[in-house]
């Protein structure tokens, strides 16, 4: 077993000392959280200072600044936090949760808050202050033996990369796109998936330290038993498993995580089928969904559609010219020259080279029985999107997709819209055709990807707009909205969203649901000190 | 999809008319729950009259008895319930938690009650009447595309595998031992295991409808949003994950539930390890351990020791002749005389031949690395454990454990004892030492095994007694008291217990933990009428 604490304090993003030199204009976040006065929001910033080093706590609108930004829709500002602290350990965040209660300030915590897409340190509703855990960036241990890690949320993917290449220890990450900035630990409370065999990262999570709203530190599992060495070995401990309460939620702060690794295989081999016509998406889930249950393919897979993965890579000039929205047909011949099918579908294959080859047979199989152009490396050279996805399917790091929020220009807006189906062919075509409609709308191109987990099927549609165009953001507000509700009333509901729509989507899980999570709620935070909003849940 | 309610009436187990010729002599289970008068209790079971059919009812000490019968020690009689209650839909649960609410008379859910070892239907503290859900018992749906099920509590594995052969469908269910007669669904709340790729049965699970203390109706995940096919494809749902509260708890009655079959593999291919010294055991773990997470080894793995394996074909006497416990070299001599090791290894390969061939390869280099005979079908037949466990790992079914319960008479004393810790060589010698030395200390024999489920060791112990004679009884209670607290204090804390050890097994996973179950018991059930005590829950 080994253990680095790393410090990596120079790397850390903006700290209320560098942000003080901004201007006001423009700022958002003035509004306080109901029922709390200009004195208990001053008396809880006064208060925070005295546990949390002064240039780590933000107060005003100056030096909360570097927390506003997002990219996900807020035509009216309420997603804005109005305050930011940073505390440095477990110790502080207990402390200042006891401040929260007294003063009944509302925080919002967030790991490292690069949830681009979903809402960055912005806020489910207004009047609240970012309890940023950036700060808390140990890699507390890692057990190469068991192949787990025990990380506290301000850790990145890069920095757990780093450690393991650093400690030539053979064991693969698992990342989600803009991986490099983004935290495990946020991640997978989120609820957030990757690309290898270990894509889902809820289900490998192991045990969970939680400093619950009075400040009490909880661990689950098997994190309270005097052996704490199995509370990475097993999930789910003895009684009521609670780490799934932690996750989409505001019950408490999660102060570390645990999570397992994948040990490296001996072979990795890519794969992309492409396929030329929107129309061949239903053959390609129908071909898929067996091959994932029975686990001959193991990532998490995913269905490229051509307008994405343009958009990763291009502004929307040199796809198209016109205001409406981009045509299936430009899409194809941009892609077309670009080396991609109208659908790119990325798996990979993972063992020996004996494994690899029986598996590869079956896949080729049933691809090639469904008309798809099954590619791997060497026959699909210099090919970036390929690169990119090879990349993310061995747990390698890419900020490409960052390129998403520039398509529409620099102002750098992008929702991510994300409903769940059952992973059968037939419910793709109704999808396309009711995303298309309501973003055709709003004046959006469809730009979208499927992914199988397991037996569902993920629609992740990138809804990119320019946000520094006001009547735009206006609108992709609205067209964000009426794709929920749309999708919601066909039963495509999200399993995830951003800060902009968390209540509209909870509307769509049922009264009891929100009546036994509103219970829950009370009961471990009466004071609602921790993300109201958050999930729908006040 | 297909559909078939099935009623099985005519298989169900002793309904209270069978039971009332049954003499009262021995009936335990007379004192009532805390706070609850004669009145009270009486005015429960007339009012549980008026919703469940008569015959369903049992409100008095003969009529209670089919429900009484218990394998684990219980020499104070503290764990018979007072009464039963078996309804025939969710309408009727319903209505049965307002009744209990208002006399305050707590209930005992179970799904078939054959937990043997663990409790059956017996309850963790007095006065309990159990909510026996063995009538509501139809397959609501299999869908042979996703491979997923509905199905209700008091659906054993027996039925749901014929209906997989009626149907002709190419799926497997995952049993635990003595599957014929258990509930998948109770299994799965108490986080029971298999031994197919599909053994960890929690992982599996997706999808719970739950009936609430106040009534309610809580369907989990996916199953309030307007596609409810979706329902069994995704396990999450959106905002906090409930499932896993519902697990080992008391916060619910679960009324149906989701789980994941696994499509049968074209091969499959069983192994047994034989290894003839108990020391043999730590390096077994650590040649298993890479194998179980890197998944070569598909399913959960089990080593199983020569006197458990011993012990469930033979009578004690058969195998040693003194009262003084079965020393290793018996267990040996026995071992050697049946064909087995002193450790016996089982796993089993799945997937293609060539896949197979691949794997097979591995495996048998890392056990002949470490001395191990690698056997598969063909080169040992008839042995009855490698028949036993072949079965068990392509999800067949088996009630030849039941045989455990008569190694010492015909008394039937039976209770598990299943600490956990992380799966490596040097967790398991002082285990074993611990275990024989306490077991030894009160009179009983080391019949155990280890189980790899994926980064974790579960030691599994049958405390194997005579429960006809008091005496014995006693010290089987003390024997398993002591083995909680002893491992314990070394930090291998149980994974699971029987009624009899819930709140000592509580104990030993922290205040906080009690404290955070015991304010969401409060917000859910206020008037705790559901199974006070389980898990150490009030």
């Amino acid at each position: 077993m080994s253990s680095l604490p790393i410090d990596r304090r120079a790397l850390l993003g903006a700290s209320v000392a560098g942000a003080a030199a901004l201007t006001l204009a423009g700022c958002k976040g003035t509004t306080l959280a109901p029922g709390v006065s200009k004195a208990d929001f001053a008396g809880f910033i006064t208060a925070a200072k005295s546990v949390v080093e002064a240039e780590w706590v933000a107060g005003d609108a100056a030096a909360v600044k570097p927390w506003t930004k997002t990219y996900v829709p807020d035509p009216g500002g309420r997603h804005a936090p109005i305050g930011a602290v940073a505390p440095a350990s477990v110790e502080e965040v207990q402390e200042l949760v006891k401040i929260a209660n007294k003063f009944k300030q509302p925080l919002w915590p967030v790991s490292t808050g690069k949830n681009m897409g979903y809402g960055m340190t912005s806020t489910a509703a207004p009047g609240q202050v970012v309890l940023d855990l950036k700060r808390m960036n140990r890699i507390i241990e890692v057990d190469p033996e068991l192949c787990t890690a025990l990380v506290e949320p301000g850790v990145t993917y890069q920095q757990l990369k780093d450690y393991l290449v650093e400690n030539n220890l053979p064991l693969w990450i698992d990342v989600p796109t803009v991986g490099p900035i983004v935290s495990p630990v946020g991640n997978t409370l989120d609820r957030g998936v990757g690309y290898t065999p270990y894509g889902e990262h809820f289900m490998v999570q192991c045990g969970m330290e939680v400093v619950m709203a009075d400040g009490q530190i909880l661990k689950t599992g098997m994190g309270s038993t005097k052996n704490p060495s199995t509370w990475q070995a097993f999930k789910w401990g003895y009684g009521p498993y609670l780490d799934g309460i932690f996750t989409q939620s505001n019950f408490g702060v999660v102060t570390k995580m645990g999570m397992w690794l994948m040990p490296a295989p001996p072979v990795y081999k890519p794969f992309v089928v492409r396929h030329r016509n929107m129309g061949d998406l239903s053959k390609i889930v129908d071909a898929m969904r067996p091959m994932r249950i029975s686990n001959i393919i193991p990532n998490v897979v995913l269905m490229m559609g051509a307008g994405y993965q343009l958009a990763m890579f291009n502004r929307r000039g040199e796809v198209w010219d016109k205001a409406e929205p981009v045509p299936d047909e430009a899409f194809q011949q941009a892609g077309e020259k670009a080396g991609l099918g109208m659908w790119n579908t990325y798996f990979a294959l993972y063992g020996t080279p004996g494994m690899i080859a029986e598996n590869e047979k079956i896949v080729r199989a049933a691809f090639e029985a469904i008309g798809g152009e099954v590619l791997t490396e060497g026959q699909i050279v210099g090919n970036p999107y390929f690169h990119h996805h090879a990349t993310l399917m061995q747990g390698g790091l890419s900020l490409e997709e960052v390129g998403l929020a520039r398509w529409k220009g620099a102002g750098g807006g992008l929702a991510w819209f994300a409903p769940v189906a059952p992973a059968k062919g037939g419910e793709t075509e109704g999808q396309v055709a009711l995303a298309k409609e309501i973003l055709g709308k709003h004046g959006f191109d469809y730009t979208a990807a499927f992914a199988i987990g397991s037996r569902e099927l993920h629609h992740i549609i990138a809804l990119l707009y320019d946000k520094s165009d006001p009547e735009e953001e206006k609108r992709a507000d609205a067209c964000y909205k009426e794709l929920v509700t749309g999708f919601g009333d066909k039963g495509w509901a999200s399993y995830r969203t951003g800060v902009h729509a968390m209540d509209l989507v909870a509307q769509q899980y049922g009264e009891v649901n929100r009546a036994v999570n509103a219970a829950i709620k009370q009961a471990l935070d009466p004071n609602h000190i921790l993300a109201p909003g958050k999930s729908g849940i006040a």
